[in-house]
Parts: structure tokens; C-alpha cells; sequence
């Protein structure tokens, strides 16, 4: 490795020598990598090497100081250049490029199809075009909430330019006043359909300045016009954007301008003269495939959640008495006491929250008060969000973001999913969930967060019976790593003694409210405050004593509940969620899983979207009300 | 109703004084409902009035002709103005206004929160915001497809224009030269955090022009000019949007200007002053609420899918032999297939197909090369296409997007979501389903979209097992109405006998395989051949005779055969799918429901994200290959 960072003014003759023939070095490992796999994009990866190389290489991200927090991003959101990007981390020393070129997309190698954090250098799994600007943008909120005064280079393909989360991202960025975010786009005009303009054109220059960025054009081939452009960025008080000309398989003899080679490798033949006028030896492919028989030695580095946060958690607020408070406003309370206390406190880690323009339903407003600097508004914009909540969380704050279930988790499932996938922190709150949306109607009942968050494997799903718990479980969520949600309604909802004053809330535990022994009740969050309704009814009219246990973690089910409640003969599950997918469906598999075998059963929930009313109304229409749980309980014994 | 349609060259003095007189009725109107529910939208219903209004009186839009399907189309794109538009549309005779009035978000009403297609002369049902314009880019490539030469309006609030959605559909629509398709957007300045400009700056005039849209400033409180620029649009060959400048709370005295009122009624004390203002008597809150005590007696309209469409579905091919074809190649022939049959031919149904940069992974170039007119290339901007695919299939074609799993499904979810809830006839076709996707790795391996469509009500879901059953289900989903979405892998599997010649595709219908007494196993399409391969080494291995039977259709799980399955002792479910969200998990649940003790079961499936390999690679890492499928099933037996 003969490069060293890139500094001063300009670059010299002998730096952009270096720089050129590792540029040659980094091509030839990059094809490498893709004829060792059969697979890959080699047209990508040739046609950015200059722009990698450089961002790398001016960058305050080395080997050394990749995992720590406060530092220089870099986010390549074309993952799927992951064969230029290894070769070019290999050049700046991150990876071995041996055991790259021969594992390159080989199972149980770090080196995978498309770029992951197990790589060192690579700060945000990616592959799913038009989320990288975002992933940026949240980079740079944490470097500001921690006062470090860094950049965070976002490096692009040109076909995702149409990709509207990316207008998205321009725009809060601006807003925000985020000069550090430096985007350098790769425009080579060709993408899979042909040239970008007849594949859907979009006029890139205008589109960046309408959105108020500083924008400028670059050979992206060059390293002296890459190194003066990076250095200047930000300079003119805007975000920049470095819109770079290249040539898609530059340097690649016959794949040079070539679409086709955006996503296959090259014939054995062009291999072998590619290699040649890179001045390399053809015979790498062979010794390549010789060490990959013996499989993947490197599995890269261990990603996990981002380490718990050093924040104070307060004082839980207690609420008595019916309809005392809904469960958003109890979140809200304690977000705000939990903003105050860690507000600009010197070793406390910072506390970000971002609004897409609902602050008065969502509650977020108590929080801004207190903590100013750290609400962001972001307005309508939820996919930029979703993502840009996920990246921060994994730069040295607590991130939350508060929005409408449909719009939290329905609306950008894709960015959650990528969210897990990346092992971040993102506490999503999601109120309006379920039936309990007010009049709002069936396109903003959110009646399916359960069964979404059901299809990734490390969210935590938290759905609060009463403001009490509510609290505690906000409290909790903050100062708990990895991604959490907390679903919450909208009605004015009663406090239980049974979340009041000491309990402490616990993952994964069901609450017993009632106890009894003619059957049993499960229901989900705020429902069990209407199955306790059901009970009492059962038991003033028919006598009958009937458990009632609260459920808040519908993703964990707590199996010696369902093993106590299976002897009581009979098993009836509420919720105001799909019956298909939700706390009911997932208690039957785990049961099934665990040899539990179930006595009667009747899983209640919704069965057919709602209609527009009040919560009641909307309810009672689907058969959850006191009266309709009451009738099913004794069809079902 | 003194209204007559505008038409003529330019509104008379007569006409505009009408129009005046009709707004201030139907702001009367919209309050009123507002009040009557107590709660609802009033700032937007006042400040949208003049653009609802002037819209449905020029749109070849009409209560007589609302419900056929070549005609102007109209999307309302901010839903939550839905009592402006009740009351603009009483004025046009599409409902009654005493009925509007007094059963506003009244549960079980045709007037919801926000607008359904319940409701006559509503076109898309809508409230989450972003989408109306690529729900009206929908309705002009179908009217296109049809040869008609008509109108799309779209009328939008501000606050929404932040949506990245937005900006690819503008793309589409000048790509497609939609000169047709006329935006009008509601540009009163407030959204819900106040000013739009300080919640997140965005420059209107600049992105639309960006995007090539002709963009015309409009007083949108004028009839007069609202008039002249709706006549005038799409005559500069390009589609137009109107930026209408206008007051939020226009005409509403204290409610003028003022974004509290975004979504709240005002007090009984300003009702009174306001109707006054507006000439109306105040006792109109008292009549309606008299009138909402007795409940809603107008539901609206019937909204069905779409008819089934006048298409030749052609001859099935018939795939013999070992790794004859994957699953993509033969769904992509069919469609040509079928597409040749029915392109441009008199009284059948055109077939678009829409393609985000992926044709030759999709496999859809066959049908651009037999129907070119009707392939639409629309970038990679998957939420436009989500949409927009399914209003056209609402609007008479047959609409057909095949993308990967991961775009298809998990990034669009919401917008797929609401082709639902409007009941449209969406054709998705997913390919890179599960872990077959090659080497791209976890985060291009769709393993989700069982569990992700299982959250709907009306969405059909087809796995199927070989190229054989791909080709009929092909054929069978082009012409069946409703919402239906394919999902194929990408590699080379076996053509099975039992799929080929006369086997005739059926929903919900698992095909037994093989026969067994031994046990039972279930897989999810292409894998029930890997099962194949399980069940060979039991009976050779072991001596054990093990049934298999292909699922095609996991939402629907085949009773029958399950019951069957029981009695065998064992059974083990197979799919390349999140284990709790599968096809198994589906079949636990729906079995409790139906009562069926299940015997010693076990479901395999994907319980981590996968590496970056080869397909076998990865399902060997995931256990889900022949050898593990037969040691977890000598485990259970």
C-alpha cells in the first residue's frame, strides 16, 4: 500500500501518479472479483473507481478509527458497485484484497454482493437505490448533535437519480443547513434500459439547484479535478453535490460505454487482455479461484447495535382515574422529561427527535420545547426519515421518530426492513394505530404493524395497555439499544394500578389483570382495558370468572402464559390489528412450536377494513367492543 | 342545483356570479359537516373550494356517466379536504348535500374522512398524501391505452408536495407526454406546522419546471382564471400544473389564515358568525345533527374490481425435462405470449406492462417486442409505478408490473396497500423472491411478501412450483380481476409432469406431489422440488413413504389437504420464507381456526437474513436444502 491520505491544497504530480496506478491495481481487482464470482457489476464499478479512491482518501475514515463515532461517513448507495468499492478499500488498506478477489460474494464472506457494515469503510448496508442521500443526511445530524465538525461523502449512480426519496433528502438537507454533506453522483449516463435519458429522462443539473444545492460538474476520471471540487465543497455555505462525468467500464477496453456490463463479467478473453493493459497479471483470476475453493477465511468485522446510551431515564409519571390520558400524550410527558433532563448535558448522549408535520397529533411538541435544537422538522417526507432516523442512531444518538402508523411502518417498511438489516437503533413511535384513529377512516387505520414488523427479526415491538405503561415503556425505549417501536392511539384511555407507581416494565411479559378460571382473555395494548369491561360483564351476569392478561409485546409472546391459561379451557384473543397477522396469529404458531396444545380458541380482530367514525363506532362495527367480546367468549365455551 | 357544465371559450358574467353563489354554499356545507362530526379539515375545504368546484364543472365528468370508464378522470389528492369535496360535488348533483351534511364521518356513511371511490365522482380513494399524481398518470396512460382522448385532474394540496412520489410522477408524466394530465395545487402556504416555507422550504415553481412541466400561477380563488388556465392546459405539449394561490379558511372570516384550523372545527360561536357571512342559516347545525341521529342511509355507491377483461389467453407452452427454465423466463413468455394475442386487436382489453429499469431480469422483454406501445418504461421509481399501475386497472386495461420482490412489495407495501382498500386489479409480479435471488444477498432477498400481503383482505398470492404452473398462472391471473401478484425465482428449475398438458391453474388448491403414509410435507412453490428430492433419500435411505404437496397459493391454504396431511403423523412445512410468516405459520393458524389438531409438526424457513452466494449456497446455509429438509423430519418423526 503506497497511497497516504490526501492533503493540502491541491494534490501533487506524484500523488495523482500514486493515485492513477492504484486506480489500475483497484480495476484489475475489482474484474477480478467479478469473473472469480460469476456474478457482480463490473460496469459500476469501474466507472466510480476515481470518485472511491478519492473520498477515501480525503476522508477522515481509516482503518483505524472506522468503528469509532465521531469521525468522517461514507455512505456508497450504488451498493451494487461492491466489487469497485472492496478493491478500492483495499488500496486505503480497510481489506485484504487477496481474500477479496477470491471471496467475492462466496457465502459466509464479508465481501457481499452488495456492500454491508461487515466491511470496515462501509458505513450503511445499501443496494436498494435512492436511500443513500438520506442515510447521509442522518450521518450528519448526529456529527452536529455531538459537535464534531465532520463530513459525510454520499456516493451515487446516476439511475438512481429518479428515485423520489432522494428529492426528499435534498431538501432536508438544505433545511438543515447541512454544508459537511458532500454527494458526488457517478453520471455515466447508462443504467440496465440504456442511456438514462431515454430510460426516464431527468434533468440532474436543474434538479439539484431547484432543491438549493451548490452544484458542480466534474471529470469524475480525474483526481486532480475529484481532490479540488471535495476540497471546496461546502464552501459556498450549501450542501454540494459534485455531478461527475465518467464512462461506465472506463479503462475496461471493450466494456467501456457498454450496458451489458453493468451487471455481468466480462468473457475469459476480455479478462485476459482487460488485465493485460491494466499492467496485471491474467493469471490472478487462478490463483483467485484456487483460495476460494478453500472458502471464505474473512467474515468481517461483528456489527451490532449501537451500545446503550448514557442518558438519565427521570422519574415515571403516574396517571389515575378513567379516560386520565391517551397513551401519545403519555408518550409525549415522557419524551419531554426525558428530553429536559439530558438536553445539552455535558456526557449524556443526544437526544434527536424528528416530526414529518404532525407534531400536534404525534406529541412531539413538549419535547421540542425543551430540547430545541434537537427537534427536527422534516415535514412530509417519511421515506428520507425512516432512513435518516436509522443511520443516526447508529452515530451517537438516541433517534426518534414519532408519525402516524401508516405512514411509520406501512409507508416505509422498505427503509425499516433495511433499518434491521443494518443493525441500528431507530425508536419509531407510532400513533394512530389499530382502530383508534378517530374518523380519520380506513386509509389511515393502521391495523397491520404486528404482522409487519413480524417479517424482520431484530425490532422489538412495544404496544402500551395504559399511560402508565406508556411512560415506563418510553423510558425505557430510550435508554434500550436497537430498533424499537412503540404503537400507541389516540383516546383518552384510563390508568392502571397495575402499571402505576413501582412496575417496571419488562420485554416480553404479559400483565395478568384479572385473574380467573372459566377461561382466559389475551388482548393487545389498550384492547384489554375493553376485555376487562367483557369480564366484569361475564362474571356480574354469567358468573363466570374469566383471566384477563395484557399484552404489550405481541412479538414475544410469553409462553408461560399461554401454558397457564391453556388449562382454563378456553383461549380468546382481542386486538384491534388484522386477525390475521397479530398478537392471536402469532400466540397460535409459537404455541405450536412450543407442543402447547391449545384448549377452545377464537381469535378476534379485524377482519375487513374499518369504517369512518368515532373509535367506538368503529369498534363496535368490527365486533370489539365489551359486548361483542362477551358474545364470542360464550359461543367459543 | 342552478349549475350547468362550463364550456365555451370563457366563463359569462352569469356563469361566474353562479359559481360565487355555489361557493359560498358549499363552504356553508363543508363547515357544517365539519361541525356536525366534530372534527374534519375545514382550512383546506374553504381554500381547494374555487378549484373543486371549477374541476368537476369543466371534467367530462358527470353523476350519469361517473361510473363508466372513458371519460375525465378525477383524483383528489389531499383526501383530507373531503368535506369541501362532498360539498363541491352536491353542487354538480353527484350527492346529496342534507345527507353530506349530516352523516359527515358518521360510521357506516358513503362520507368518510377522507374520499372513497364510494362516493360518485371520486376516483381513487386517497389521505395519504404523494400519490394522486401518479394515481392520475394511471388514468391517462389508460385512457391513452383506449383511445381516449381526454382528461386527468389532480388536485393537490401544498404541504404534500415535499412527498418524493410526487417528483416521479412528474418525470413519467413528461416522458410519456400525459398532455392530458392537468395538476392543480392548493397553494395556500400552511400546512399543519405552520408556514411551508419554514417546515420545509421547497420551490414550487423551480421543481415542476425542473421536471418539464408547464407551470401556470393561477389566483385560485378566481373562477375567471382558474377557467381560462383549465382550458388552456396541456396546449404547450406538455402536461400542466396549476399553482393556485390561495387562503387557507378563504371566506371564513377568523378562520382565514390560520393553521390551527388545518383540522379542527371552530367554535359553535364562529359557526354561527361564518354562515351568516356566507348568507346560510346557522339552525343548519341543528337540522343536520337531528338528521345524524337517526344513522347514515346512504352507504354510496358499490365498488367492485374491475371486470374481468376481453383477453385471448392463448395456448399454455409445456417445459419437460431437468432445470428446463426458471420460473421468471416462463412467466415472461407467456406474456408475450399473450400479448401478441390481444396487442391492438378490436374489443379486447390492452395489457400495459410497466418495467423500473429491470426488463431484462423481469423478463418482460419478450412482451415490449410483441407490444411495444404498450411497455411502459418508467425509470427506477417504484412508488409512481405502484400506484399508477393500479388506478390504470381500474380505468380499463389490464395493468401488469413485474419488478423485484424487494421493490414490488416491500418498498411499496403502503401504495400496494391501497390498490387494496380501492379494489383495483393490480398484476405484480414479483421475481428474486426468497433466497433464490443469486448473490446479491440480504437485502435483495424478498422473504417477506407472504407475510406482507397477508395483511391485506382482498390481494391473491401465486408461488408457483415450475415453469409449467408459471405459464398457466400467468395466463390464468392476465385475466382474472382483482389485485394478484406472482412470485418467481431466478433460477433454472425442473418442468414437472404434473403441471404440463391439460393441469388447469386453480386458486387455493395444493397438488400432492407425491403419496405417503409416513408423514407429510408441505413446501412453497419452486421448493417443493427440493422436497422432492427429501422425500427420494427417506424412501431410499430410510424406507419411509413421505408425502409431498406444492403450495401455489399461500393465503389461501388448502384446507383438504391438510386434514389429510394430519392423519399421516408428521407434518414439516418447506419455503424460503420467514418462518413466521410463511406459508407454515399461515397453515398453523388457519388449522386452530378450523379446529384441526395438528400432528408432530415443525416449519422450516428462513430464521436470519442470508449471505451473498449462489442460490444452493444459500438455502444449504439456511437449511434449507434436501439434506436438512430429510434430517428435520427424522428429528420431528
Amino acid at each position: 500500500m503506497s497511497l497516504s491520505k490526501l492533503t493540502g491544497e491541491f494534490l501533487s504530480d506524484e500523488q495523482i501518479s500514486s493515485l492513477n496506478a492504484a486506480a489500475k491495481r483497484a480495476r484489475a481487482a475489482a474484474l477480478t472479483m467479478v469473473s472469480a464470482a460469476k456474478s457482480g457489476h463490473p460496469g459500476g464499478a469501474f466507472s466510480s473507481m476515481e470518485m472511491f479512491l478519492s473520498v477515501y482518501g480525503i476522508a477522515n475514515l481509516t482503518p483505524e478509527n472506522c468503528s469509532d463515532l465521531n469521525r468522517d461517513y461514507v455512505v456508497i448507495s450504488h451498493g451494487h458497485t461492491s466489487a469497485g468499492v472492496y478493491a478500492a478499500l483495499s488500496e486505503w488498506g480497510f481489506v485484504d484484497r487477496e481474500e477479496a478477489m477470491a471471496h467475492f460474494r462466496n457465502c459466509g464472506s464479508a465481501f457481499q454482493g452488495h456492500v454491508t457494515r461487515e466491511v470496515p469503510g462501509i458505513d450503511w448496508g445499501t443496494g436498494n437505490l435512492g436511500q443513500g442521500l438520506s442515510a447521509g443526511a442522518g450521518f450528519a445530524l448526529a456529527q452536529r448533535a455531538n459537535n464534531y465538525n465532520g463530513r459525510v461523502y454520499v456516493l451515487m449512480g446516476d439511475g438512481g437519480q429518479t428515485k423520489g426519496q432522494l428529492a426528499e433528502a435534498r431538501r432536508i438537507a438544505v433545511k438543515e443547513n447541512l454544508t459537511g454533506l458532500v454527494a458526488l453522483v457517478d453520471w455515466n449516463d447508462i443504467q440496465i434500459s440504456g442511456n438514462r435519458n431515454k430510460v426516464m429522462p431527468c434533468d440532474l443539473k436543474a434538479l439539484w439547484a431547484a432543491d438549493g444545492w451548490e452544484v458542480i460538474e466534474v471529470d469524475g476520471h480525474s483526481f486532480k479535478d475529484l481532490y479540488n471540487a471535495l476540497k471546496n465543497a461546502g464552501s459556498h455555505g450549501k450542501p454540494s453535490v459534485l455531478l461527475c462525468h465518467t464512462v461506465i467500464g472506463k479503462d475496461g477496453l471493450k466494456m467501456e460505454g457498454i450496458p451489458d456490463y453493468h451487471g455481468k463479467p466480462v468473457t475469459p478473453e476480455m479478462y485476459d487482455e482487460i488485465m493485460k493493459h491494466l499492467g496485471e497479471d491474467p493469471a490472478t483470476l487462478t490463483k483467485a479461484l484456487e483460495r476460494r475453493k478453500q472458502g471464505p477465511s474473512y467474515k468481517g468485522r461483528k456489527i451490532d447495535y449501537p451500545a446503550a446510551p448514557v442518558i438519565e431515564t427521570g422519574t415515571p409519571f403516574n396517571y389515575e382515574g378513567a379516560k386520565v390520558s391517551d397513551n401519545r400524550g403519555a408518550f409525549g410527558k415522557a419524551l419531554a422529561d426525558v428530553g429536559k433532563l439530558n438536553y445539552k448535558k455535558d456526557g449524556k448522549t443526544p437526544i434527536l427527535v424528528f416530526d414529518c408535520d404532525l407534531k400536534p397529533s404525534v406529541m412531539t411538541g413538549g419535547f421540542m420545547n425543551e430540547a430545541p435544537d434537537n427537534f427536527i422538522q422534516c415535514g412530509i417526507q417519511e421515506h428520507c426519515v425512516a432512513t435518516m432516523s436509522g443511520t443516526a442512531s447508529i452515530a451517537g444518538v438516541v433517534s426518534l421518530w414519532a408519525d402516524f402508523g401508516v405512514f411509520g411502518i406501512d409507508e416505509v417498511f422498505n427503509q425499516q426492513r433495511l433499518n434491521d438489516i443494518n443493525h441500528a437503533g431507530n425508536k419509531t413511535v407510532l400513533t394512530h394505530v389499530g382502530l383508534d384513529v378517530g374518523e380519520d377512516g380506513k386509509t389511515h387505520q393502521c391495523i397491520d404493524y404486528v404482522g409487519l414488523l413480524h417479517n424482520t427479526f431484530g425490532w422489538k415491538l412495544v404496544v402500551p395497555v395504559d399511560p402508565n405503561q406508556t411512560d415506563r415503556a418510553t423510558r425505557w425505549m430510550l435508554a434500550t439499544p436497537g430498533d424499537i417501536c412503540l404503537a400507541v392511539g389516540r383516546s383518552k384511555i384510563d390508568g392502571l394500578k397495575e402499571f402505576a407507581g413501582d412496575y417496571k416494565f419488562e420485554y416480553g411479559k404479559a400483565v395478568k389483570l384479572r385473574e380467573g378460571k372459566d377461561g382466559s382473555i389475551f388482548a393487545l395494548g389498550y384492547t384489554a382495558q375493553i376485555a376487562l369491561k367483557a369480564a366484569d360483564t361475564l362474571a356480574s351476569e354469567k358468573n363466570l370468572n374469566v383471566a384477563v392478561w395484557a399484552v404489550s409485546c405481541p412479538l414475544s409472546p410469553d409462553m408461560d402464559a399461554i401454558k397457564e391459561a391453556a388449562k382454563t379451557g378456553v383461549i380468546l384473543t382481542v386486538e384491534d390489528h388484522h386477525v390475521n397477522t397479530g398478537m392471536g396469529a402469532i400466540m397460535v404458531i409459537e404455541a405450536a412450536r412450543a407442543g402447547i396444545a391449545l384448549p377452545k380458541f377464537k381469535n378476534l380482530g379485524v377482519n375487513h377494513y374499518g369504517a369512518s367514525g368515532t373509535s367506538d363506532q368503529v369498534r363496535k362495527e368490527m365486533g370489539i367492543d365489551a359486548d361483542s367480546i362477551v358474545k364470542e367468549f360464550l359461543q367459543v365455551k
